[in-house]
């Protein structure tokens, strides 16, 4: 329900928490894959009437309290002329990866041209969903966004990114500033088409150090968040050392991953309000596991401002059961 | 100097802090490449010949205080009868990966009879370096191993192996105790053949949340760091907000990962030597600035118990000019 979920996002008290799970409408629903089967994937993200029944796949068979719009957090490299693909096996592909000082881009495209169907689905959403849950729009952090254009391809431990910070700090500043623009303009584009809440999700900028991202990411994290009009959500892997960065980013809400004990977390954060956190893993175990340890989890993150989410996306080899448990587990309760 | 690097692991005040870096053999040196045009990599490691060469690499070049056996952590695979192989692009694939409980071995060969080739290299490196560096031994952990064993390849989140603990905790237990059974032995055996010291690269352990790493992880990290007579090093990534977990094993020295506040983990860890911490990606920025940011890393480690490290191991694009870099800023501290 998008009342519950925009209580629990505002730090109050519900009569349980709100549940979602990051990546809900994926390649683990076989209607998905059957919908798949005849459109790519930047054909399906990027046609609406495609778009918009993938969204709602997970809400029809669970009944979560959030959509999230089916979308791709690179679709923000388009309005910055960064041509990517998807390839097969590999993953995303940037065409002409950024190589140096001069490739950083200095202007971009306007994000309502460019990424127009992203408004045409939050509002059939929008319409659709009702009071009935919470729409929740998105977009890929500042050292994300950067990460797959300067490496060109996914890389494990994002060392092209990296190591361009170490070989020219300044355009690394530049290049994340950049990125902040546009991300600063399509989640405000979001907002006005409809979207109830907004994530972002830096991801992989916890393979920064501590001191790299206190001076280059959190700073464009603050911009973004500052610009935003509706709550907003803040979701980065390996934090566990410094929820703090997290806090201070001006979020509504921090995303944990799972390796985040929920104890300190919410010892450490005091009354903002939390987003997760449970193992994905977990999923691939039988139902009754999976139900006992949501239940732990709802039980330890307390009675307000906790919307329960797994601590990253859902893996491709979950059986939906899992996901029905988890989901189910959430309605149980009652307080 | 093995001295030197002895006192550190003892937590004793140093002239300066030894220096060594993991994967310092490797493919960014050009006597490296042009030795492996001639050997594939399983021929390298198990060619005592040819690994003592290898290993001896760095050492020659920059005057590292530590000589790194040249290995892998997978070998520990083959006493067990897990065979496996280096795919071109992919990395090691385990032929017949561990599917389910029936899978899990239930014993394994001597490790003097497989690993042979490791006692013989240790005993030459000992005899080539003598006074002049420490010479150091290692094994995967058990929940690396692990990962290998069951996913048949490298997999970015470890999904696999942590859906196996969900779906199977029994056997996943017994798996993790049948692999430190086998680390335990070889340990003993690289000591027996002249290790000054050992690591225990647990590297991805870190992905297991807190409660798993404590139930299922930390009481093989610390059965096999008991068992074993010489200063013991434990290196696991994504450990920043749980450095206690990593005390706990019983370790003499704990190696930290980049994203470790050096500050933050020196006051939580008090006494307890520690290995690091530098960011890898540093290293692909110009001499300057990899020695400003050395220095200043040593300055805050504290002259006392402090190997100087990297983070994680060497990148292949990283140029011998910055780890000359490195190593010199240590050896220009007068202290």
């Amino acid at each position: 329900m998008r009342e519950r979920f925009l209580r629990a996002a505002r730090g109050q008290r519900t009569d349980r928490p709100p549940v979602w799970l990051m990546r809900q409408a994926g390649r683990y629903l076989p209607e998905y894959r059957e919908l798949r089967a005849d459109h790519s994937f930047r054909e399906a993200i990027s046609t609406p009437d495609v778009a918009e029944e993938i969204s709602l796949q997970p809400w029809e068979r669970f009944g979560v309290d959030g959509v999230v719009m089916y979308s791709d957090i690179l679709v923000a490299l388009e309005p910055l002329g960064l041509d990517y693909h998807i390839e097969s096996g590999v993953g995303p592909v940037v065409a002409d990866p950024i190589d140096g000082p001069t490739d950083v881009p200095g202007s971009h495209d306007p994000v309502d041209d460019s990424l127009d169907y992203v408004g045409d689905l939050l509002e059939r959403l929008t319409e659709r969903v009702g009071e009935e849950a919470a729409v929740i729009g998105f977009a890929g952090g500042p050292f994300t966004l950067a990460s797959y254009a300067v490496a060109g391809e996914p890389s494990r431990s994002h060392v092209p990114v990296r190591g361009f910070r170490a070989a020219h700090p300044a355009a690394f500043d530049d290049l994340l500033a950049a990125f902040a623009d546009v991300v600063v303009e399509f989640l405000q584009y979001q907002v006005e088409h409809g979207a109830d809440v907004v994530q972002l999700f830096d991801t992989y900028a916890g393979l920064l150090g501590p001191e790299d991202y206190e001076e280059y990411v959190l700073p464009v994290h603050q911009r973004i968040l500052d610009a935003v009009d509706v709550p907003t959500i803040i979701f980065v892997r390996n934090m566990a050392g410094r929820l703090d960065q997290l806090a201070a980013s001006g979020a509504d809400v921090v995303s944990l991953d799972w390796t985040v004990d929920i104890d300190a977390a919410r010892e450490q954060l005091g009354d903002l309000p939390v987003q997760g956190n449970l193992d994905p893993s977990y999923l691939l175990g039988d139902p009754d596991f999976v139900a006992e340890r949501t239940r732990e989890l709802i039980d330890r993150a307390g009675s307000s401002g906790h919307i329960l989410n797994l601590g990253h996306g859902v893996d491709r080899r979950t059986d939906p059961l899992a996901v029905e448990a988890f989901v189910r587990t959430a309605k149980s309760i009652e307080r």
